[in-house]
């Protein structure tokens, strides 16, 4: 490539010079000068990440299952232990005793004239070194689902979400007393025997549709790499969306001996009914004795049957049955002491805990996080020292509900929240394209580490590279709004948008709970590991076959969360953009005045059609189609305060910024500045948390109750809308104002401490 | 319901006041008085349509296989005949003959180590009287197929669509020398083998994949209605595109001796290799032998398997041989003159050749049309006389081509072109919605008639239903720009715009090829008897178990249908509301514009995107996923001229409107404005026709050239920008603009002559 066509090049996607150009980006928080040796740093960084000894980490921690309670996990964990101490990192184990139960007995059959016995068991693959069968692979199974011994007729309830209940409402089909049996996908997947439960169910049973993750995708295990027929789905069932974690010790540590809140009788967290995933094998003839109406389309999976909502003329009976009790985990926790600001701490986390073997996920991200410590420890062999404390941290139980992370974060809340600048995830990656979600004021810090990462595939940089596949994905023919507006960010020279943080992984007791600005990291999009996802074939033979071959983005994982680190680690000026936060939140809550103005004009459009007869005029008369129900007017918002507070946050962000940005600081002032900012997110926190789940304080970031997983941005605002709790509306926009305002209030004594 | 409930549900959804209220609706060309006579003469005829005769017609005519050449076919005709004279009608048969060819010998095999030979049959459902195999049953077939014996690898080329093929280069996928299996729908049956003879496939297998029209959208029959496994659509191929009817007469009468202009070997309709229909039985090991890519999601079918493009790596091979000969088919056609304007003719048209039994299709729609036949028989009989000639059509051959209706309208063009003021059309319907098609000069007259014909099954008013269907279609969610927008449309309370025609059924001879304004009227939405269309399924049985019971909306089409032909025989003035035909004629020009920004805009963002390497970037290497190709810059448009002509057309449909509605015409000066209006779309006629196909002269309604059936609406300037023919663009506007202006002409002359 000559060098015009290289600067073009450049100038449309590479997102910085670099060092191969003649003026290099600047680097938030640094010097020209400190930045030049930060990037020295980084590419000694980079040369010691080295794939095949993630590999042989990859191997050997998933050779055995790896669950919780397992020998494995325990093995993984101590070796783990000695690894961290080989490197030079001070390290311990902090175990925790958490209520768990794993099954003692499980079955399904199809009652009636065609009976039909579920397997309920993956048999090995051929040729698959690590699937084979082997004693302690732990049976298909949701985690913290409610034991039950339930005879009943079957119900359809596609994906188990809010939308689908309505939908089945509507067709007249009610799932009081009955089983249910929903599809993966949707939403997570926690909300689907809540939901049943809420809905009067008395079971629940969760498969793997191959429309999501089977044959409908791509070939499946061993010929390509998605779910096949025998494959199950396995998973925690733990309400997440009221707090992660151990059930009964929510807001403390589950230690040894600790005071127990709840018992697993009141533990709100915990499921009352019996669930179980199982395979679309096991599905199809359960999916094939339903009767009643034929599902809608958007219900319809790929298995070769008419859908139907049911209920089955016959019955179903299902069993499962658990032993209750408290079980050990295991975190692994290393450190390394900052030389100037030791009490400013980076945690950076990845769990080490699997449902089976556990390849992908989670031992992916966590090879990767471990090749940074050893590259940290060596690099600190050789004399460098992190201005700040670096703090890594192998999670145990996140499988479970965040259980090694949540149970770590409550026991040290109090250094934590005074303390810790950050925290840094990642989870199970594949090959692909850069995934980045967090705390907005992270967002330039985080883009300009993924910009000077070298992408293995196609030689540019990942975030280039990011930026040129949501451009692609939106010239697709019937790309959305959104993936348009995400692309039409993604072309602009300015910073690539991150997305907020729902749940899913460790960051949530950071984030949410603690108010710790986060990131997770992470790659995806071509590699094809989600086919096995927790089934005992997400396997090491598996994933260096489909989900990243030659492990090069495992370890371009490390590079780019490695960068992120030693960026925070080493700057002088802690490497934060709240302009970049402000502007976000401006975003947020002109989403939430467009949301009101829509839900108010559609309810009143379909309020007039209801009224007028319409839904009747239109129905089949041989079908049963309900019409939707009548709902209140949308009364108006007062967003006023919610309006203020945005506008006086950019104001302070913009202040701020231009102080930070100023060249005549010097070093005292600095680091007086950045203490002046530190832990600034604690005023994002509502001392009461948001409404009917006090754990999740965060009034900016939060998982949606009815998404599970899905992030809802102003939340309490957002949700009071979405559903329809209108009278709270203004309480929670006062509520959200007032943090904001506090969050400003923050930002302009930092500015008058440091003169600006 | 109380009268004030009434009212209000009136005032929302019923479309007139009707008898029933004090104020009955303006009628279109009648006095109030007149008006009031013919609503009398309307209920006169409802009460002669009986959904048992129809019932017992539809059984007689579907007893057995009735396509083009067989016994039965001509017996319908006969006793059609028999039937129209016994009510009174002026009635003879018009034979043409056509080419046509029927097999000799078909077979399809898959070849290598796990061979497969395809049944190609559809075995006789239990149960159904009808259905038994029969002989005469015409085999798996499409009409106008090229013949061949061929051997190749197979691919899979989805719908067989154009883009359909961007989408396979892009994956690197060639048809060229393979024979290519494309799943029917997606667009005309016809441009499958069309396209895929042009990317040079030397045979196309057309399947029906039970996403489209089996299991996946309802049971199968019989326990429902939708196609079973081994039910073959078959169809015609036939390039109707370029013109209907006969092969090898286009333009003019298909007459016993005339002079033919093609030959089976030069007729450019005909296509050139082998294709042939099967069930996705058959298909199923094909589909399962294909190599190559995954199929992108869209190309995905419900057939339990992973779709691949292909090729196969093992040959298939494709035998189909016919029978080319001439052979007679025979158009039934009865005459009732008028008593005031003999030379105003309306024709009423509805086919009644098959492809096997062919109860749905055509004769549900048949049988209505005679009713509505024996009903203005019976009203001749008593005394009434319509002031304008009806002539009711029973065509033969509309399955190969819609041949009978257009050997006959060429064959009486220039009666035609001078007298005939509508032709009404049907075909086959089911329960359900109706659905209004057709020139828009005629909207206000059939939403008048429409809204005032009662819906079985809910006791409203089918316009009024059609209209709360759109609208509750439209809060579905998912729903689209277009369905909101009609919704939108349907919500006011002026006229519900019909659609615009493009080809399908008998309509198009008159409409595209002569310039007679048409209308197509039927109902549908809740039946279900698309699910066995054009197979052998398609009996009696099934018609009144699922298309419609009690033969009830074959009795609705025959009081809409029959209403519509009555208003506009007995009216003093026409009918025709050129306002409404003016108003759509903006929003057309309205949408040629945004096309052409649309087409520069994305054009430009993609051309961007391929230039900055973005593709190459996004792209995962181990796919082959080329990058779009790069096209020439769209250039600037002079729509000046559509944009004055469409302006001009308004105001003078407005000047003309306003003369119509003035209360102090004499009779004469009616009758003197009617004929001076009579033929005014032979304006829209261009004798050139439009480009590359000069049979069709309509220059605002056209089928499209890529989509077989569906419309294109000022085709010559939309298709230009569509296949990016920027050069031809200005011309088509020139072209177009001219014969509104003409039109508006006519409009004028009219309005002076009758000293408006």
């Amino acid at each position: 490539m000559s060098i015009r066509s290289l600067a073009l090049a450049a100038s449309l996607f590479a997102s910085v010079a670099g060092a191969a150009l003649a003026q290099p980006a600047p680097m938030l928080g640094f010097t020209p000068e400190g930045a030049a040796t930060e990037r020295t740093l980084e590419h000694r960084l980079d040369a010691m990440i080295s794939p095949p000894e993630l590999d042989g980490w990859l191997l050997r921690m998933s050779s055995q299952p790896n669950q919780v309670g397992s020998p494995h996990d325990r093995d993984n964990a101590e070796w783990q232990l000695a690894q961290f101490r080989s490197w030079g990192w001070d390290a311990h184990i902090e175990q925790f005793d958490i209520l768990y139960g794993v099954p003692l007995a499980e079955s399904l059959d199809l009652l009636g004239p065609r009976p039909f016995h579920a397997l309920l068991h993956e048999p090995a693959i051929p040729g698959d070194q690590t699937s084979a069968d082997m004693p302690g692979v732990l049976p298909p199974y949701l985690g913290y689902q409610g034991d039950g011994d339930v005879t009943a007729p079957l119900v359809y309830v596609n994906y188990g979400m809010p939308d689908d209940y309505r939908t089945l409402a509507r067709a007249g089909v009610d799932v009081r007393g009955k089983i249910v049996i929903a599809r993966y996908g949707g939403g997570w997947r926690g909300l689907k025997p809540k939901l049943a439960q809420e809905h009067g169910a008395i079971g629940c049973i969760i498969y793997s549709d191959p429309k999501d993750d089977g044959y409908y995708t791509d070939d499946p295990y061993p010929k390509g790499a998605q779910r096949p027929a025998d494959g199950v789905q396995r998973g925690s069932v733990n309400d997440i969306t009221l707090f992660s974690g151990d059930p009964l010790t929510p807001g403390v540590g589950a230690t040894p001996g600790a005071q127990r809140r709840y018992t697993r009788e009141t533990a709100p967290t915990l499921m009352k009914i019996p669930a179980l995933p199982i395979s679309y094998a096991d599905a199809l003839p359960l999916l094939s004795a339903l009767g009643g109406p034929v599902a809608e389309p958007d219900f319809r999976g790929a298995l070769p049957l008419t859908y139907h909502l049911g209920p089955s003329p016959v019955m179903v009976h299902l069993v499962v049955k658990s032993d209750w009790r408290l079980r050990p985990i295991y975190d692994v926790i290393a450190t390394m002491k900052g030389a100037e600001f030791p009490d400013q701490w980076i945690v950076r986390g990845n769990h080490h805990d699997g449902w089976v073997f556990g390849a992908e996920d989670p031992l992916s991200g966590q090879v990767a996080m471990m090749a940074e410590a050893k590259a940290m420890g060596e690099l600190a062999k050789s004399g460098w020292r992190p201005k700040r404390t670096l703090i890594y941290a192998s999670w145990d139980a996140e499988e479970p509900g965040l259980v090694g992370s949540t149970e770590w974060a409550e026991s040290h809340a109090a250094d934590l929240q005074a303390k810790a600048v950050m925290y840094l995830n990642s989870d199970n990656i594949d090959r692909g394209y850069l995934n980045l979600e967090g705390s907005h004021e992270l967002q330039t810090l985080a883009n300009g580490a993924a910009a000077e990462v070298t992408d293995p595939e196609t030689g540019g940089d990942v975030l280039a590279r990011r930026r040129a596949y949501l451009q692609v994905k939106a010239e697709a023919p019937g790309a959305g709004p959104e993936a348009k507006a995400l692309a039409k960010a993604a072309g602009t020279g300015g910073p690539l948008p991150i997305q907020a943080l729902g749940s899913g992984s460790d960051y949530t007791p950071f984030l949410q709970h603690l108010g710790v600005p986060s990131l997770d990291v992470g790659y995806g999009g071509e590699g094809e590991s989600g086919g096995v996802y927790h089934s005992a074939y997400d396997t090491h033979d598996h994933y260096v076959r489909f989900g990243d071959p030659g492990m090069r983005y495992s370890a371009t994982l490390a590079k780019t969360a490695g960068r992120i680190v030693l960026r925070y680690a080493d700057a002088d000026l802690p490497p934060v953009d709240f302009t970049a936060f402000a502007a976000t939140v401006a975003q947020y809550v002109d989403e939430v005045h467009k949301l009101a103005d829509r839900e108010r004009e559609e309810t009143a459009a379909r309020d007039r059609l209801i009224d007028a007869g319409g839904y009747k005029l239109a129905t089949d008369p041989d079908k049963v189609e309900l019409p939707p129900e009548r709902q209140a007017e949308v009364p108006a918002m007062a967003f006023a305060p919610l309006d203020l507070a945005s506008a006086r946050l950019t104001a302070s962000a913009e202040r701020f910024g231009r102080l930070y940005a100023s060249a005549s600081l010097s070093a005292a002032q600095k680091a007086a500045l950045g203490r002046a900012v530190q832990g600034v997110d604690q005023a994002l926190m509502s001392p009461q948390g948001l409404p009917g789940r006090p754990w999740y304080r965060n009034m900016i970031y939060a998982p949606g109750t009815e998404t599970g997983y899905g992030v809802k941005t102003l939340p309490a605002v957002r949700e009071a809308i979405e559903q329809r709790r209108f009278a709270e509306v203004d309480g929670a926009v006062q509520a959200t104002a007032a943090v904001l305002n506090a969050y400003a209030d923050r930002l302009d004594r930092a500015s008058a401490t440091a003169g600006g």
